[in-house]
């Protein structure tokens, strides 16, 4: 009956029932998530995708948000959920490490352009297909990650089939169908990770998932009980039996308001770091030149990590704490440029970060960290992050969200699209046409701005 | 080294180096593939899908065979997977009950037509793609199986991975990151049995492959030890760690050489029970009304697996070995008419199906049977089937693989086409053109004959 009772959930959703604050949380998941899809669009793996679609002759139907061309709404939640995934800089729910909009947003945005829904129309089906996509990864979760599955990519499926289900306001039978043919087609292993096949994975996800619930609105038929079945999605894919996290006190609160969001393009464990040293920058200013050594204290899983010492490309500066910290020493910030192979191999950062050097404390939590300069002239200065900058118990306010949104979109559109685009999606509720949304995530040129 | 290498044996395939027996046993697969293909091309379950390429625009780039539309390669590929899987008519390797063909034909075929390769060309591929496919599941069965897995969806994506590589001369490295792509994508849970699922899984394996293939040649990168790693496919789908089987031997046999088809459209283990009251039919012509009764001894599994005796649809009569063999009396044949809902109600075939009994024999094999039938006037006519027609020890000849593509394929396409399709697939490999083979398949109509 899970399914069953899931499914009947998702119908008996509306925008109306849904609480001010999952709202107010899915707009700012959406406006973490269009920056880092649009800052990915120009990435290689994207255009390889693309090509593909090209070779399939897909027809125009929704935009590759970030680039000029149109693709058909399958390839479009594909290349969009591959473009936001691609830098490791999306939104997760901490608790099972879900990444929710990377599979969820893409699906839903392509059938919105398409289809011609409304702003409450995305924000419904996305809150309703995050609901459903975390709370069976709660459900597989934690055994299914150490069997070796990427949840967002397998997990994400189900999320994106029951955002379209919502979308396309099917019923309880088809609405079982969808999450039935999405359970049987998950993506992911976490095999991947460090190859251009992990971000596939939340694109793929998507794409899956849109297609079941296209099949599904055409009456294909699936289980009714895919996912507490015998040989069903819970049991194959994990040791768990927490069928029960499926359903429990669904809408009550939403799962998307504990959503978090990265304000440093790295793993969380360097993110306490970047931090005490951005707060220590911004207070003193201090020059390269002054500072005899950099001394970072934090959770072992610090150096396990991130300890890589000898670095030459960008996705290697992304572990190695060393570098995160001399690349934010000067930038302020550790967004996608401060982990491009150029930043990395700059001869004033390597220089800085040899002054790195890093204490492990077991006593620490993994958002906790001690930052302590030393300047040739004697003078310390130290500063301690109790909960780094977008942990649950310090989150990114909406400032940090809009400035994260214009820095990561780079110069693939201008500013005052930028502006209009956060306003847009402050108001999302008020917006019948999302043709303009999708205008202003289009650049001029393709391939002048890479 | 396990993906590298088999990628490697993959690349070095050639035509010339494919044996004889090799080749052979490729066109039978073929030509049994092909019937059931067409043969399911007017299910709904297709029509279904055939609705959502149309929602998403896809170009005419390949046929549905069968059927007078044309799709985009990836939905052709999951068409035609789609009805060759749904009357579960189509070929089996018996070591793993892997379908090799549903999978790897369609993404073959629908390839082949559009970037117009030659006959060798599908057969070449088609073999390399069943021989990645069969190894790996080889490498997993039977744990993958016991999980909850369908083999035939999860393991199909490598194989159509494999033989897309194979069409489109990927170097070794394309191909390993083509399988990688497959591996992190599987399609299938057993749990969809008995829905439209369940043939969806090898579409969408064919689909999935083909994908993971195109996106390999434009340079996408995965895993280099997709199938061997700690958190790849083998470890995260299976118990097992029969790596060896991947890749050992490699080119000395091939494993569709084992191929086997099914000359009755229900489970294996109604075979011989349907061969012996045909043999006895054959030789006798005896009529409904002389007999007082029909006794089947056989294997445990008969009565487990097909002892319904109360059935009112046709699928539910290809769980009934009653019904398997009342219809088979009357037709000498138990194809896919035998079990349509008309002819499980039809008040001939009920009254024969209670005469029908079932006698237990645990020291019977699964290919074994004895059909004893008893005559009002005292006459008793015993046939023993030692290995069921279709058996390894017992394969289908040549004559009754045309016959069965003769009646699979109905009124779908007409007789000449079908002679000239048998004959085309008996010489595939002298044809550089396919043109001709795929408008063979094409009907007049589309829907004035289903």
């Amino acid at each position: 009956m899970v399914t069953q009772t899931l499914s009947s959930y998702i119908t008996a959703s509306s925008y109306e029932k849904i609480g001010e604050k999952a709202i107010y949380e899915a707009k700012r998941s959406l406006l973490n998530w269009l920056g880092v899809a649009i800052g990915g669009s120009q990435h290689e793996s994207v255009k390889k995708v693309l090509a593909v679609s090209q070779v399939i002759g897909s027809s125009p139907q929704a935009s590759v948000l970030g680039r000029t061309e149109k693709v058909d709404m399958l390839f479009a939640a594909l290349l969009n959920g591959l473009s936001s995934h691609v830098d490791d800089f999306d939104d997760t729910l901490l608790e099972t490490v879900l990444h929710p909009s990377a599979p969820v947003y893409p699906a839903v945005l392509s059938f919105a352009e398409y289809q011609k829904k409304s702003g409450k129309d995305v924000l419904e089906a996305f809150i309703v297909g995050t609901e459903a996509a975390a709370r069976v990864a709660l459900s597989v979760y934690p055994s299914h990650y150490w069997k070796g599955w990427h949840i967002t990519g397998s997990v994400g499926g189900i999320g994106a089939a029951a955002a379209i289900s919502t979308m396309m306001r099917l019923n309880v039978e088809e609405t079982l169908f969808a999450i039935g043919i999405a359970a049987t087609d998950p993506t992911g292993l976490r095999e991947m990770f460090g190859t251009m096949t992990k971000p596939y994975h939340p694109g793929k996800a998507a794409m899956n998932g849109m297609l079941a619930a296209l099949m599904a609105a055409q009456g294909f038929t699936s289980s009714t009980k895919s996912l507490e079945a015998e040989r069903g999605f819970v049991k194959a894919l994990s040791n768990e039996e927490s069928f029960e996290m499926i359903t429990k006190k669904w809408g009550e609160t939403y799962e998307i308001e504990k959503n978090s969001y990265k304000p440093f393009a790295s793993g969380v464990v360097t993110h306490p770091a970047i931090d005490g040293i951005i707060s220590i920058q911004k207070k003193y200013q201090l020059l390269p030149q002054q500072v005899e050594w950099i001394e970072i204290t934090g959770h072992p899983l610090v150096e396990e990590l991130t300890g890589k010492k000898i670095i030459t490309t960008g996705l290697e500066g992304k572990f190695s704490v060393y570098h995160c910290v001399a690349a934010a020493f000067f930038q302020l910030k550790a967004g996608i440029h401060e982990f491009t192979d150029d930043c990395v191999n700059d001869s004033c950062i390597k220089g800085l970060r040899e002054k790195v050097r890093l204490v492990i404390n077991e006593t620490y939590r993994e958002d906790q960290a001690q930052v302590k300069v030393k300047l040739y002239d004697g003078r310390e200065y130290i500063h301690t992050v109790d909960h780094a900058i977008g942990s649950q118990q310090n989150p990114m306010t909406d400032q940090q969200l809009q400035d994260k949104f214009i820095d990561v979109t780079g110069s693939i559109i201008n500013t005052e699209k930028k502006r209009r685009l956060i306003d847009l999606i402050a108001h999302l509720d008020e917006v019948d046409d999302l043709a303009e949304f999708f205008a202003l995530c289009c650049p001029v040129f393709t391939e002048n701005h890479s």
